[in-house]
């Protein structure tokens, strides 16, 4: 697995490795049983602050998509995408749309982009294979 | 235009007006030219700070959707959706549908999700007509 961060970002580092790790578990990069790298080892790859991975983690934690413990580390779970979890994603999705559509982009243009992030989720390593 | 906000949510409250007016703009409820309450008005009504309708006010006029003067008020602009807007829009997409995979929704129904939010704001006033 390879993360990129972006350290001239506006987004926080750790939302910006939360949000890669995520989008490694969508692409199937990462898959259940999975090891996280070590709070120590990613924070000294990236020059960054320990408790910045933690934060990221705990943020996975807390969305259901790692579990967390002192012997095994940070290791993907396979998901369970529950009631309330599909209806809070929803109202996200509802203002991410929003955003695009009263910027003023198509609303066909919108969905296009969506599908084609979704099928590039579909096929397995994708960023292996650019 | 109805606004509403949820004070018990975890979501900022500043955040919150900026992504019903996002919302709206979509929607259709608002248009070009159409101006958004005074930053007092909005305040009283919702019982907050008007320093907070400001934050939101100023987001907005960040994202290229309202313009912001002294003599207008705040004021819904013809939005322009220039290639940056896109290129970051479609990344936070990334992210956004990455989580509901991630979490093991489907693609197809995410995919479905995606398209009726889009028609809901197809339909003007749709709050109107639920």
């Amino acid at each position: 697995m390879i993360l990129s961060i972006d350290l001239d970002s506006e987004v926080p580092i750790y939302v910006q490795l939360r949000n890669r790790v995520t989008e490694a578990i969508a692409e199937g990069v990462l898959v259940a049983g999975n090891p996280l790298p070590t709070t120590r080892a990613l924070a000294a790859d990236f020059g960054i602050n320990f408790h910045t991975v933690n934060k990221a983690y705990d943020l996975l934690r807390k969305q259901g998509l790692i579990r967390l413990n002192r012997k095994t580390g940070a290791v993907v779970i396979t998901p369970s995408p529950d009631t309330p979890f599909r209806a809070d994603w929803a109202a996200r999705a509802r203002t991410l749309l929003a955003e695009a559509v009263a910027k003023g982009v198509p609303a066909d243009e919108v969905l296009t982009t969506c599908r084609s992030v979704l099928q590039s989720f579909d096929s397995p390593h994708s960023e292996d294979t650019p």
